[in-house]
């Protein structure tokens, strides 16, 4: 099969023409064979993982800003058919961007944003790599969409499948949130809870989706898919702030794909002529609790030994990275670096964050801003520059992790004295 | 006072020239008697509500469509200043307006369309009148954003207030939902909780407003400026349909607030010829548990009677509507209905929704789609036209309501053979 996949590589008999819009091939991230495009995920020279190639036609910024306000404006940077945003889907995506001020002083920098992906339709990041996994999964004649998830991606993945009026089933450590379990339930999926953590569930997801016919595991089977619509925080981002890069990006880590894909956005935008050449710093956050590549980049390791993770923050609980090689790498690269914070300052860090810029973020928010505060304090990140960090989730799927560190300043009989007795002492 | 106000009516010493935009002068809704913009909400004449008049310029669609992809691109709309976009706010709107095929089908209408404000910053649609209310606060030089709320009004003004870097001192009922709880006292926001229905914690607040200085209680004292807020939907709606109306709305009421303004809002695209005229037929959604509207609506009154509010849509939990008389006239001047299901209906509708169209709402949205399908089965929802309804609040807020109905099909080991087992029974 080598010989004959050059850079246009014949998709499989049956997906039609223009079903990945200017998406090519599929190419080995680990030894650059390529394949064609299809239900394929790993590379079969050296199993390596795959990912999109393209051959971009001119793209001008006017054509992206007449388009839908979702990420379907990128279309033409992402492996979806010219007319995606005809088809059924969450239509995710063009998330505020805040300006940050308060927290920037809070912190001591000169410009800080939050890019709050919150506000997406399930609240959190998850639905734009879901909305392009579906496309996949449809083009590809797959007719079940499924996920192993630690439990956003289920999220999304069961909003996303109900709304196309496809089938969905989503895996879940038994031990997840109620608020994840019940927020994915809703929506009619095949819930299933697995007695074990996230890593057992991925294995197990693996495993059927070798023996199973028509199953789009969305981060397993179709991850090369999926994994691109990450590449729309970066189109945002430099979108939002006026078509110009920013200098330094934080960025939640579990697989690493999220990490990973803001920085092929941002080269993809350089590449197409859309935002000036410069280089942007790409840092990575983990819980302390879960710290597999941190543990590698502070070793100087270029591969990942699995942990077994231990944190409030259960979105991030990935003992196995799939994608850890190459968070090492990107971070290194660029010059910025993957650190991580405690449960304690997971925390302490929500409640900052949404005291500071009225943003209630989940616990994964909260590790990434206690890591910008730290790599702040240790002088990796440049308070004179300009810095993004991504809220990638929200803060009422986690409310167990502040439940007991907030509430009512008293409770009261609803009479005026009442009130005077305790706003008096209260303000003394 | 009465024979200087006239049409313009001079605003209070200490207030900046256009502080309020376009607005002009409070006149009141009951004997139409003017007064001057300020920090008043009762008429001096017969103690009648307050709402904001205003002398249009002309505004054209280019303009707000080249505005900010928020409430703030219909400034010229709204009580606020030409600067309004330069302040700190959470800058909500601009949500997703849903083409729900698959309820359309469910339901046996042609055309349906959820506006779905789960898509805001507190993930209510209450994030639109907190934000015009925090500005006509710091207009008026009042320091403490305040208010008496059900729920979701403490999460937005919690979050606003944090944002805006003022104080804030929220109010609630003391058996309210933990999360709405939680969601409001993350902000660090003075959370007071009362011993006793929302009607008492509305009482307190009325009397509080009228004994402190310097306190915006934003849905009593700045209430005229606080509503406006929700005319935004009904702009939003007319844009994101492509600068025409709908024929029919079905929208929640607690206070009544936010249907009279669906109503204003779509008159004022009229008036200013951004829409061609057509009549929308008005309808409003209450829980059975409490419907003191629906009742006046039923015996034919024009005033109605409180009720104790027992449903476990407790965001609509209001027993003595401030709006109740203005709510009765919108829909029977526009020929509508106001009607109500119970909360098992609404259960049923919070899942429904979820099913079909991947949007997860709280209990007011299950509210809301349980009195849409009645009044299709009743005859007063006219199926063949064109329908749109409110989705004011989010799913993640009201989890309790269908925790007992939701949740995983099954649990096993992270075992093949488990799953095969599982999925052989469950697809037999
Ligand atoms: C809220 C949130 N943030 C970040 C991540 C990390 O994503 P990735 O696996 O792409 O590193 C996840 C993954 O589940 C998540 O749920
Ligand atoms: C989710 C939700 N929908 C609708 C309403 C009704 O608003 P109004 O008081 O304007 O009728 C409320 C009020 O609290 C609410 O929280
Ligand atoms: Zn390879
Ligand atoms: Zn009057």
């Amino acid at each position: 099969m080598t010989a004959v996949l050059d850079t246009q590589v014949p998709p499989p008999a049956g997906v039609r023409d223009g079903a990945f819009g200017n998406a090519t091939h599929l190419v080995c991230r680990a030894c650059g064979e390529k394949s064609p495009l299809g239900p394929f995920y790993a590379c079969m020279e050296c199993f390596g993982p795959l990912e999109v190639g393209y051959d971009f036609p001119r793209v001008t910024r006017e054509q992206i800003e007449s388009g839908p306000k979702s990420i379907w404006r990128y279309a033409p940077l992402l492996p979806v058919p010219a007319d995606i945003a005809t088809f059924r889907s969450t239509d995710p995506g063009f998330t505020r961007l805040v300006d940050a001020g308060n927290l920037a002083a809070d912190l001591g920098v000169r410009k800080l944003w939050v890019k709050d992906d919150s506000g997406n339709p399930t609240h959190s990041f998850k639905d734009r790599v879901v909305a392009v996994a579906l496309s996949a999964a449809r083009e590809l004649g797959l007719n079940v969409l499924a996920c192993p998830s630690t439990g956003n991606l289920a999220n999304a993945v069961a909003a996303a499948a109900a709304r196309a009026g496809i089938r969905s089933v989503v895996m879940v450590p038994s031990n997840l949130e109620q608020q994840k379990i019940i927020a994915s339930a809703v929506y009619d999926t095949t819930l299933i809870a697995i007695d074990g953590n996230y890593d057992d569930v991925n294995k197990l997801a693996s495993e059927i989706a070798g023996e199973e016919e028509g199953w789009a595991f969305v981060n397993v089977n179709v991850r090369p898919y999926y994994a691109e619509g990450s590449k729309t925080l970066a189109f945002e981002i430099a979108e939002q702030l006026g078509w110009r890069l920013p200098d330094q990006v934080v960025v939640p880590v579990a697989s690493g794909s999220q990490l990973t894909k803001i920085d092929k956005g941002f080269s993809e935008l350089i590449k197409l002529g859309l935002v000036e050449d410069k280089p942007v710093k790409i840092f990575g956050a983990q819980a302390t609790g879960c710290s597999p590549i941190v543990q590698a980049y502070e070793a100087g390791h270029d591969v990942v030994a699995p942990v077994r993770p231990n944190t409030i923050a259960k979105s991030l609980a990935i003992g196995n990275p799939a994608d850890g090689p190459y968070v090492l790498d990107v971070v290194r690269r660029t010059g910025g670096r993957i650190a991580d914070v405690d449960d304690e300052t997971v925390v302490r860090n929500i409640v900052r964050l949404a005291r500071n810029e009225g943003i209630f973020a989940e616990t994964a928010g909260g590790v990434t801003l206690g890591v910008t505060a730290r790599l702040l304090a240790e002088g990796d990140l440049d308070p004179d520059a300009e810095t993004v960090f991504i809220n990638s989730g929200d803060g009422l799927k986690t409310l167990d992790a502040v439940a007991s560190h907030v509430g009512p300043k008293t409770t009261i009989p609803p009479r005026y004295e009442a009130f005077t007795d305790f706003w008096r002492s209260y303000t003394a």
